[in-house]
């Protein structure tokens, strides 16, 4: 690891102090309240366009910036739209969705803050939230119960939403049940006519939430079919892939969900060296449709999954805020279907 | 893209007013300050041990959480580090680093918001940054001027840290030069005996930070050699791989390095579809040392790139933060190692 030098460092020199809206008001010769009428561009008082052009002179000559807390203590909440840090590592897929919903969120007037304590969990989390007052909190995965909602609301969050893998009471809730992801795929391997399906689960901490609705979804898909489902835990590291190829055909597989493209490619690679032949002796699927999937050989088959559109969520904060007793529903909005390509 | 369903919400049940401190002052029969004292964990004043039972009680009754903002506006400062969410796609690497970083911070009591402006620039940034009142901020990535600096720090920033490929005047900077990311690429390719080396300078937007500075280490490693640098823009997408592969021999290379791993594998593909023999007629060079590298036929040779820890930044964060006389230093923390696969 490089290192950051840790030099002693020398006295302080003066300190300058923060310019305040009172000192913007002596500078302009005017009230704080105009001072504070002009900066917060409140249109209900009248006042003439050569004052605004002093008080905003005067501001920009101080260095005047106004005071985000104190002015959502006086309005009695913010623009803040809260965001935990999600504890899972993040693909892509869901990466751009968090930017479309940033992006969205800032044309509303909205200002988006992440917020990242990542060692605190359930209700304890909620309570650290509140105490930023934010007028709306999109919590993505799991944890937060009912009683976090509840602390939530009392501190004056207008919208409470959740991304989560089940409904959470008195929250707006898009529902992200990965069971589909898993039966998307399930039900292309048994129509392809594999009847022995592995499922990969990976043994990285923090996934179980998306990987144990992915197996379910499978098994559900060759319910009533021939078909059988084994459970293939795995770490993401080559040596752990080689050993799984190395007894596959004691397991008797011919088919394998890998979990994402990433898993699958990491598999792929490891059947192959192993002499395994993929489609033919047992075919992959992987999910999240990555580019990386179409540079394999043979072209890894995936199911490409949809999240809602970021400005569609955007939309339901802000009338969650903008309508307080909007009644708090459960929405399934994700979306998943197979791209069938060589490797199946 | 899945819909979230917008049903008109029926009219709003009673609104229960946000609990403050007067409140659980009622309820425990005791003095606002009392409150205030107890739930701040002020050592200055003693408080018997049933007083404080007694307004934590009713704290948790009301369900009261204090308001961080009017807490920031007692004490003169808050304990929030802001970080702007980056304005370019990160990878994981990257991702990591954050992530350590945060922790490291949570632990030493900070308390880490990122800020989603992403349509904000420059100083209009910094003043959006300002009005939260943030301790610290760290800023990934260029846009932040001396304005933007003086600006924070008038509005009671503590510490500026900027994770930059440039100084920046009055702020700490982590100078994060991509220069000895291509100066290893290139230094091993020329002792590889190559001599017409291409570099990939991808067209995705707001990558340029990162491949101008690679493309000119690769050019300083050259010099005094015989061997000569050709650009190479490149889209990622197969299509326009496909065309570069088409063209490579008319260019007359025989290397290329690819800028990153995935780039790298995009390009490994098309090249190898063309029945161009990569490492015999073509060697390849990636980035970041990721995984898949590891997957490929051949194995990718790649530069491992060294990031500083993130608890010597949060180390740096917190002395700037309790020294405000601290002279802001530039520090050059990143590291690059070639690994010398089967590509190259």
């Amino acid at each position: 690891m490089v290192q950051i030098s840790k030099e002693p460092a020398p006295p302080s020199p003066l300190q300058r102090s923060v310019p305040t809206s009172a000192d913007v008001a002596r500078l302009a010769g005017v009230s704080r309240a105009t001072v504070s009428y002009v900066l917060n561009n409140t249109s209900a008082v009248r006042i003439s366009e050569p004052t605004r052009r002093r008080v905003h002179d005067a501001a920009k000559e101080l260095g005047y910036v106004p005071h985000a807390a104190a002015r959502s203590l006086r309005a009695g909440h913010s623009r803040m739209v809260l965001m935990p840090t999600p504890k899972v590592p993040i693909g892509p897929l869901y990466s751009q969705f968090i930017n479309d919903l940033q992006w969205a969120l800032s044309r509303l007037d909205y200002t988006v803050v992440q917020y990242g304590g990542v060692a605190l969990r359930g209700d304890e989390a909620a309570r650290a939230w509140a105490e930023l007052r934010p007028v709306a909190v999109i919590v993505p995965g799991e944890g937060l119960g009912p009683q976090g909602v509840a602390v939530l609301k009392r501190s004056g969050a207008r919208a409470v939403v959740a991304l989560s893998p089940e409904p959470v009471e008195g929250a707006h809730v898009l529902l992200l049940d990965h069971g589909c992801v898993g039966h998307s795929a399930g039900r292309h391997l048994v129509e392809r006519g594999r009847r022995r399906i592995g499922v990969v689960v990976p043994e990285e901490p923090g996934l179980g939430v998306f990987s144990q609705p992915r197996l379910a979804g499978v098994r559900r898909a060759v319910r009533g079919t021939e078909a059988t489902v084994t459970e293939l835990p795995l770490a993401y590291d080559e040596g752990a892939a080689a050993q799984l190829a190395a007894r596959w055909r004691s397991l008797g597989l011919d088919a394998v969900f890998a979990y994402n493209d990433e898993y699958a490619m990491l598999l792929l690679r490891a059947l192959q060296d192993e002499g395994i032949g993929v489609p033919d002796e047992t075919a992959v699927v992987g999910a999240d449709d990555l580019m990386l999937g179409r540079l394999l050989r043979p072209r890894l088959s995936t199911v490409h999954i949809e999240l809602p559109a970021g400005r569609d969520l955007a939309e339901l904060v802000d009338r969650a805020v903008r309508d307080a007793g909007m009644i708090p529903a459960t929405h399934d909005v994700l979306g998943a279907r197979i791209v069938h390509r060589e490797s199946s």
